[in-house]
């Protein structure tokens, strides 16, 4: 594909207008939407403009959202209104949802009557639901129809509906009776009627269902679309599994950001502006803060212990980040578990029996290493003083204690906050090991107090 | 659904077993798959020794992995080969290849000789490959077939394959020549030609291909089902959307997992042994054990220091623990933005300059907040000694500093990490703490050199 592209960015450069058009004519628009994309914002909107709106649109349907905005903020209002016009509807509508309300407004204003009768009638559902994402064309039949009937219904219509997969039934007020694979309808006699092959057993959404619902529905149920019913259980539209799998990465980006401490952004990193980005950084990055103070005032306890043995300070940044990097390591891999059903409520102790004994493991490991270190460097140079076999000791025994903790607080905390009604997601790394350096040090000192006492303490 | 399941348990542990088969029999397969989940191994494989082998095989097909194995086990090897034979063929594969090697062989031995070599034909690909996705389940027909023949076909031979909504046309050497729509065939005249439908462009998987790629394909293509053809281009198979969506599902997983600084599980959390847990999560942990060793040897240059002012000391967790915060909350934002192409690796500049800005906001922010958390305590104490204003000042600026710097590594990593060819998520929460903890340490006592000295040095 880069080479496609390098062709396509040359032929503008040179102004050969034809090849460009030739060439992105003769590529699919997934493929034609790639090559666009790696060209920068004004050659993609010279690109666009050469090609017949109705191909321009196939290929604005696959492009990247980022680019779907640079792409129309090129091309000027009114020609990306005659793109829109021709875009799938539910494209379109992913489109005009993420951006501000005045350019939607003003976009919105410039399709045709029609098109945008059917683009308010979607964006007037809140963000996040189910009505936003559906796309009102589908086929939809009655029960006292024949299989033949159907077919030369779809043989007529059928040219605009997302998916011919599934056909809907009906009843006379318009309410969903039942869903029915295309299939089925393939391998009967065409004399047979409707309702013989219904079984009246199907799956809906909700316009007001909440888009990561759906998303689950679709994981469980295997489906390729979904019908959408109102409060009357009226058919309104149909989502397709392409739009939700790009859902599930929308969710898997809001879960990573989450985990990685910060709220989520809601909108692609290049777009948020820098005021918005402080400040949905700066709320978790504060109270990370207060709650990391926590450590000057445990420190504190030990000023005269580190006046006393300076060495101990030495560690102190060693002790606490082993603690921190096995917690996270323990909260990730829980978090997950949880969220894809590896590992239930119920499994709790189960967990923490085997933590007990990993944390264990992992603690030993490190306090040897740790052990080692000390002694080694203690044996070329007098860097940890006289007592070194002592602090040694310490170091080690605090890193047993100090990485089972946090093992146990990491595996444990994201099941505490499931059980209390939180998305565990929010024991994020930073926070396991906010949560753990404060206790870390205790645990350090506290060691420290009881194998030094009587020789440096 | 805990209602139904809930009934379930307790028709099962009252010997009323045709209320368990009458309740199960009721809901759709995903349905009764959910209420089976809930239940304890053993009343899982009592209430699917009462449903029929059929019913249970849809059943089974809808559990979690983890379910589908602990039943296995408890249903004991025959009971499960019956069950098994009815199983979907891609549903099944996806479950032998899970398990260690001597269980596939000997549940293998106990299917049909039909589906025996089936399963084997797929096993033989080699895990994580698209060979392994595929089912042989689909429509093919010859160009100069009309449509009517075509449908004829399908309503004889379609009721095996797995979508309806594409047909795939092959020339007489079994090589795949176009794929067309069912739609398509829907809505045109029944004594079309195949030839006059088909424009011979199409998307294909190999059969080697990598599932990950499978997926990014899928995603760009907006595809419900994509065929796959071996080395002589021979359509051998497809896959369908369902089955890459739990593709996606385990690659966010591997991510996450990643992320929080482990190796990747590859195997459910309950059950991977511990033995393997301790050797996936150690691996890591000692790397980034071994970096923040650093931490001591940096200490140690400022020692003298230290004992001179153990203030200085009381606040190293503090600051190395904010840098190490804002680049975990960078790194995770970078880290996703690349992965959905929010931003391309030619954007390295502009994000670097964003994120100046942002790490400066951010530090001078948390700046303040110490700053006054130092003065109001040494308002109301002696704690921080005579110099308070001095050790506030420095604690403000070492935070300027390092959460600057925290916050530009994170963002910077993942770009130099993917640019060198590794992939951008190594650059985890922990290991960008433990790169920044080393700095951070030098930041906060060089500042503590230029403020402090003459004074407390």
């Amino acid at each position: 594909m880069p080479a496609a592209s390098a062709d396509l960015a040359s032929s503008i450069h040179s102004g050969d207008f034809a090849a460009v058009q030739n060439a992105l004519l003769h590529l699919r628009p997934p493929e034609a939407a790639e090559a666009v994309a790696t060209l920068p914002p004004a050659d993609q909107a010279a690109a666009f403009r050469i090609l017949p709106h109705r191909a321009a649109a196939r290929v604005f349907e696959y492009l990247p959202p980022p680019d779907q905005k640079a792409l129309t903020d090129a091309l000027g209002r009114r020609d990306s209104a005659a793109v829109l016009n021709l875009v799938a509807d539910d494209d379109r509508n992913r489109f005009l949802q993420e951006l501000p309300e005045q350019e939607t407004t003003e976009i919105l204003a410039l399709l045709t009557p029609e098109e945008r009768a059917e683009a308010t009638a979607l964006l007037k559902y809140p963000p996040g639901v189910v009505g936003r994402l559906m796309t009102p064309h589908y086929v939809a039949v009655r029960e006292n129809q024949t299989v033949g009937q159907v077919l030369d219904y779809v043989r007529e219509h059928g040219k605009d509906s997302e998916t011919l997969n599934v056909i809907y039934v009906i009843d006379e007020q318009g309410v969903l009776v039942d869903d029915i694979r295309i299939r089925e309808l393939l391998v009967v006699a065409l004399e047979t009627k409707m309702s013989k092959l219904m079984d009246r057993r199907y799956v809906i959404l909700h316009t007001m269902d909440r888009q990561e619902d759906a998303l689950d529905l679709f994981r469980r149920e295997d489906r390729s679309a979904l019908p959408v019913v109102d409060d009357g259980g009226c058919i309104v539209g149909i989502v397709t599994v392409d739009d939700v799998l790009d859902v599930a990465t929308e969710t898997a980006t809001r879960e990573m950001q989450k985990f990685g401490g910060s709220e989520t952004l809601d909108e692609p990193y290049m777009q948020v502006t820098l005021a918005h980005m402080i400040r949905k950084r700066a709320g978790w990055l504060i109270v990370l803060f207060l709650g990391e103070m926590l450590t000057a005032t445990a420190m504190g306890f030990f000023e005269k212990e580190i006046a006393r043995a300076v060495v101990l300070a030495l560690f102190v940044p060693l002790i606490i980040s082993s603690g921190g990097n096995s917690g996270s390591q323990g909260s990730t891999l829980v978090i997950r578990a949880l969220a894809v059903g590896e590992v239930k409520l119920r499994d709790f102790w189960r967990v923490i029996r085997r933590e007990v004994l990993v944390g264990l493991a992992l603690g030993v490991i490190l306090g040897a290493i740790g052990f080692l270190r000390i002694s080694l460097w203690s044996a070329f140079s007098d860097i940890y003083g006289p007592h070194w076999l002592m602090v040694a000791t310490t170091v080690a025994f605090a890193l047993v204690g100090v990485v089972l903790w946090g093992t146990l607080v990491g595996c444990g905390l994201p099941f505490i906050l499931r059980r209390l009604g939180f998305d565990p997601a929010t024991s994020s790394a930073p926070f396991v090991a906010t949560l753990v350096d404060v206790t870390g040090l205790i645990i350090y000192f506290s060691v420290g107090l009881v194998v030094l006492r009587g020789s440096v303490l």
